[in-house]
């Protein structure tokens, strides 16, 4: 195997254009196999793909699966990652360490099975199986190739107690709980209102919320059937139908005004309500990658709200555990992943 | 004068298409004259637009001012509101308050002169002398007109001790040191880094978080130009010199991490630098319109980088008042302010 001599913990080495840029901001990354003294090299067994780019791929293919799994490979071919150009997001990956460098400071171990917590828009990856075990339907794509991941990437060893479909849907939004644990914490009793709190971040955030001292947890859900779904998953006090881009509709469903609201549907337009939505003081944490932020900036101003607002880390120290450790002692989130997963 | 009966604290009543939006989110807004109970009316004297939108109107009409004058007209006729359709954004006007409703919480007089602090974006306009006194040529826009203000706008009035066009220019970025100060004095002895320090956002920044206890604070400029100014003004510890595009650049400029980056460098781009530039536990403040919520979250993530990051809100309380005491109160502030004022 040849070593590559000089390398970047940030994978620098690994950017073939535009030079000089990071690997995240990259059009095209060098995937090719040999690894330098501080890489790792994974054999890739699955791909989750971030839900926004997912929806933009069905949606610009009519929801063909032979169309999406075409486009899927002709992008990972074309820049040697899978970031979605439209939606500039990707996803994260699950495999099997293959080859560890000397000098990588992971700790990982040829034979683990893990999941890479940085995004697969800065990962090094190529498909050797044309995805053939894949129909094209859901964010899940079974495959077959191999990753690189840099000194300072983050990559978790897979539990053994869960399935992997189950630890790879929790570990990709696994920055949520994380983050919003730590806002929460902030206040004494908060109130929290989670904007799509059925979904994978949302119900994570819910748990979280609560764990982390909330008093009032407001989930927030786009129809009757996702409110049925969460109210038996017991994660929230209320439960309310609003549509999150009705910024006037959403304050009222919500009613009296929270101390946090946590931002995670991935469609456009939930700034305003979200901020409308938060009191004085008050916290909003975006995790949706639609999030427009001059939308959030000048809806602040303009609505002269005294707010915070984070734009959602997908790292914190610790997140992958505790993410784990929600979904093994909350059946509420677990049954909701796994209908889910089920449907996918 | 007709009255209008019914109205919504946040202008709702002012929107015209498309229907349930907030004034901001709006396509096109109501600015006829005649005022709600809670409004207040300002016959416009100025209007400054946000620099984002005066740099793209400057480059798409190639610095011909008559053709910048006419889109500028175009926008204000078609829309009720000076936003940019490009940018998205908008700036922020002068004027004398005209009429005041009998329910207005805003505390203003008939006669007052005023800067509004809510963004151009929201703001019903209309202009009626065709901008004659303007030769399209720089930020500050002499204008007459009329605005609308809702019961929930922030307008300050203009202190007598200083210049208008001073003011109006300090005001206009009066949430960045407010800001700025509440992010320093979480930090004890904080170490600041500011991009675009010479800068007007950026200026007032570097002198907010001096007074908020920074024990180190280093403006990152473009050019040679700006250094000399900078280091004339007396504001940062290190003036360096760095391209604020250019991650690798940027951090090596900077040294060691900082507890709190601070960008105000309005080109696209700058998300990256700004989070390898932070210490683990520090934080960003975007205040650039251009920032992308994406390679904002993807970037710290692919780092590893436990930062917080902050979209700047453009409104805080007492972010005028401080705005204008440290521009009183610090001359090398004042002088930079000038220096911009008297090259527009």
């Amino acid at each position: 195997m040849t070593v590559r001599s000089e390398s970047s913990p940030v994978g620098l080495h690994r950017v073939l254009e535009p030079a000089g840029v990071l690997p995240q901001a990259a059009w095209r990354l060098d995937a090719s196999p040999d690894i330098a003294p501080d890489e790792v090299r994974i054999a890739v067994e699955r791909l989750n793909l971030d839900a926004a780019s997912y929806r933009q791929l069905h949606t610009a293919h009519g929801g063909d699966g032979a169309k999406i799994r075409a486009q899927v490979l002709d992008i990972v071919a074309t820049r040697g990652k899978m970031q979605n150009p439209e939606t500039g997001s990707g996803g994260m990956l699950v495999g099997t360490v293959d080859a560890v460098g000397p000098r990588s400071p992971l700790g990982l171990a040829v034979g683990q099975r893990v999941a890479t917590l940085v995004s697969l828009t800065l990962t090094p990856l190529a498909i050797s199986d044309g995805l053939a075990r894949w129909d094209g339907n859901g964010e899940q794509v079974p495959a077959t190739g191999h990753a690189i991941l840099f000194a300072r990437s983050v990559a978790a060893v897979l539990p053994a107690d869960l399935p992997v479909p189950l630890s790879l849907a929790v570990l990709d939004v696994c920055g949520a709980p994380a983050l919003t644990a730590r806002v929460v914490r902030g206040y004494a009793g908060a109130a929290v209102a989670v904007l799509g709190g059925a979904g994978k971040s949302g119900s994570l955030a819910l748990a979280a919320a609560r764990r982390a001292g909330a008093r009032r947890c407001v989930g927030v859900v786009p129809s009757a059937a996702e409110a049925g779904a969460l109210r038996a998953a017991g994660l929230a006090d209320e439960v309310v139908v609003a549509d999150a881009r009705d910024p006037v509709g959403l304050a009222a469903a919500v009613g009296d005004p929270v101390d946090v609201t946590v931002v995670c549907v991935d469609v456009p337009g939930c700034e305003h309500g979200a901020v409308l939505s938060t009191s004085d003081g008050g916290t909003v944490v975006f995790f949706s990658m639609a999030t427009s932020f001059p939308a959030a900036a000048l809806g602040a101003e303009g609505l002269a709200a005294d707010v915070t607002m984070l734009i959602g880390n997908g790292y914190a120290p610790g997140h992958a555990d505790l993410a784990l450790e929600l979904v093994r002692t909350t059946p509420g989130v677990r049954a909701l992943f796994e209908a889910r997963l089920g449907r996918d």
